[in-house]
C-alpha cells in the first residue's frame, strides 16, 4: 500500500446552511482530502497552521494515521479562516470573510521522506504553490489536481500550467465552464484534456461526475440523498478518496479509476450529511462499500 | 406488437436557438411523441389541427404508419402555433407567442378502435383533456403522462388528479420542484409517487433522468452531445420512445422500463441535434441501438 501526498489548505470554517451553523470547525481542502484518503491508505500532509490551531484537530488527523511532518505550525500566526453560507443555494457558497493568516506567506517545503511520493494530490490552493510542490516531488506515478473559481479568476495562467503537469485534473462544472469559456461540458472537458492530463474529471454535485479521457467517457450519478446538511468538502473528499483508493489498490488503470470515482462519490455523499468532518470522522469501509454497491444497482439496466 | 395511443398537442413551431431559426415547423408534444414511438411500434394519434395544417406533415405522419383517425381537422380553424427561443438557456424556452387556435375548444373523442388501447401516452396538454381521454379508454395496461409548468401553474389540482390515475408520471426537474414545492428531487419524486403512480420519471436534461419506484431508484446519464441545436421535443420523444419500446417488447416490468428509459434518452439525444423533427425523421434503429450501447459503456464500472 502506497502513501498519498496531499498539499492544500488547512482551515477553520464558520458555515451557515439551511440545516444550521458551525463556528471555527475543522476545514480546508487538504484536511478533507486527507481525512478521506486515510480511509483507504496512508497519507502525508503538507500545509500550514497557526498556533491557534486546536490540539484536538491535530490529534484527530494523527489518529487517522496521517503523517503531519509536512504540516508547518507558525508560532504567533493565525490559521486560515473562512466564513460563508449556503442559505440560498446548496450548490454555491457565498463567502462572507476570508482571513488568510499564515497562508499569506506559506511556501510548501517537502520533508525528505515526502519527495519520493508516488501519488500526489494537489488539493485546492494557490496554483503557484501547487507548482512548487511539483518541483519538489521526484518521480510521481500519478498526480491529481483540484482548483477553485478564485484561482481561475486570479491566476488563470498558473491554473492552466498546473493542468499541463498533472495526470488527472478535477474541477466542478462551473469551474470547467469558467476556465474554458465554453458552456458545453463535453467540449470544455476535451479542451482541458488538450492541456496534457490523461483524464479530466468534472464534478456535477447532485448530478454526479463525468470523466473525459482520450478514448472514452465515464459518467456516474451521485449517491442519492434526501438531505444535504453541509456541502463543504464534498469535492475534496471525492478527490481524496480517489487517490486513497488508487493507492490502496496500486492499480492506476482507467478501469480502476472508474471504480475510484464511484468510491469518491460514496465518501462525498457521507461528507455532506454532516457539518465539517462529522460525516467522515467515524465512517467505516462497509458503509462506503454499501454505497458503492447501491450506485452499481442504481445504474444497472 | 401493440399500438400506443397518444394524445397531445399538434403544433406549428417558430423557434430561435443559438444554432439558428425555424418558422412554422412541425411540432407539438403528441407529434414528437408519435414520431418517436413509431420508431418502435404502431401508434394511434389523438389531436386537432386546423385546415392550415400542411399536407406534407400529414403525409410524414402517415408514412410512419401513425393512425390518424383520431386527428381531428377543423375546417376554417387554425393549427396551434407556438413561438419561442432558447437564446439565453438551452434548458429553458422563453415563450414569445402562443396562438391556441383549434386547441381552444378541443375535446378529444376517441374513435371506437382506439378505446381498447393497452398502452396510453398522455402527452403534454391541458390535464382536463388528459382526464377525458382516461374516461374513454376501457382497460389500459399502462398509462404514462407528461405535463408542463404552464398546467402546474394554471391547473395544479387537475395535474395531481391525472398523476393519481396513471402508472408512470414523467416530468422535468423544474416541474417536479414546482409541483411539490420541494427542492430535493428524491423527496419530490417520492411525494409524487404517493399520488398513486407506480413510477415517477424525472427528466434532468443534459444530466439524464431519474426513476423513482416504491422499492428502487434508477439513474442514467444522458447520451453526451457536444452541441444541442434545438431542445424542443426532447422530453416528448423521450416519453414516446419509452412507450414505443414497451409496446414493441410487450414487457412492462421495471427491468424493461429501465431499458426503455435508456432507449428514450437515445432518441431524445437525436431529437435535439436538429431543428423540429429533423433528428427523428430519418433515424434508424441501428443508430438508436448504438447510442444505447454507448450509454451502457459510459456507465460501466
Amino acid at each position: 500500500m502506497k502513501e498519498v501526498l496531499i498539499v492544500g489548505s488547512v482551515a477553520l470554517d464558520s458555515i451557515e446552511t439551511p440545516a444550521g451553523t458551525v463556528d471555527n470547525a475543522l476545514g480546508g481542502a487538504a484536511t478533507y482530502g486527507a481525512a478521506a484518503a486515510s480511509l483507504f491508505s496512508p497519507v502525508q500532509l503538507v500545509g500550514v497552521v497557526g498556533d491557534d490551531f486546536p490540539a484536538e484537530h491535530t490529534q484527530f488527523l494523527e489518529s487517522r494515521g496521517i503523517d503531519l511532518e509536512g504540516l508547518q505550525r507558525i508560532e504567533g500566526g493565525k490559521t486560515f479562516r473562512w466564513k460563508g453560507d449556503y442559505i440560498d443555494d446548496l450548490n454555491a457558497a457565498v463567502t462572507h470573510e476570508t482571513q488568510l493568516g499564515v497562508f499569506e506567506h506559506f511556501e510548501p517545503t517537502l520533508p525528505e521522506s515526502y519527495k519520493k511520493a508516488e501519488l500526489v494530490f494537489l488539493a485546492n490552493i494557490n496554483p503557484s504553490l501547487q507548482l512548487q510542490v511539483l518541483d519538489q516531488v521526484e518521480n510521481p506515478k500519478l498526480v491529481l489536481c483540484d482548483t477553485m473559481n478564485l484561482w481561475i479568476n486570479l491566476a488563470r495562467e498558473a491554473v492552466l500550467k498546473v493542468f499541463g503537469r498533472v495526470d488527472i485534473a478535477v474541477l466542478n462544472d462551473g469551474e470547467a465552464r469558467m476556465l474554458t469559456e465554453e458552456d458545453n461540458l463535453l467540449v470544455a472537458g476535451r479542451q482541458l484534456l488538450e492541456l496534457g492530463p490523461r483524464a479530466v474529471i468534472i464534478k456535477k454535485g447532485e448530478h454526479g461526475s463525468l470523466m473525459i479521457t482520450r478514448d472514452a467517457l465515464f459518467s456516474v450519478p451521485a449517491y442519492p440523498l434526501d438531505k444535504v446538511v453541509d456541502p463543504t468538502g464534498a469535492g475534496d473528499t471525492f478527490a481524496g478518496s480517489i487517490m486513497g483508493y488508487l493507492a490502496k489498490t496500486g492499480d492506476l488503470s482507467d478501469a480502476n479509476l472508474r471504480r475510484a470515482i464511484v468510491y469518491g462519490g460514496a465518501v462525498a455523499s457521507c461528507t455532506v450529511q454532516e457539518f465539517s468532518l462529522g460525516g467522515v470522522r467515524d465512517l467505516k469501509l462497509d458503509e462506503i462499500e454499501r454505497r458503492f454497491q447501491f450506485v452499481r444497482d442504481l445504474c444497472a439496466f
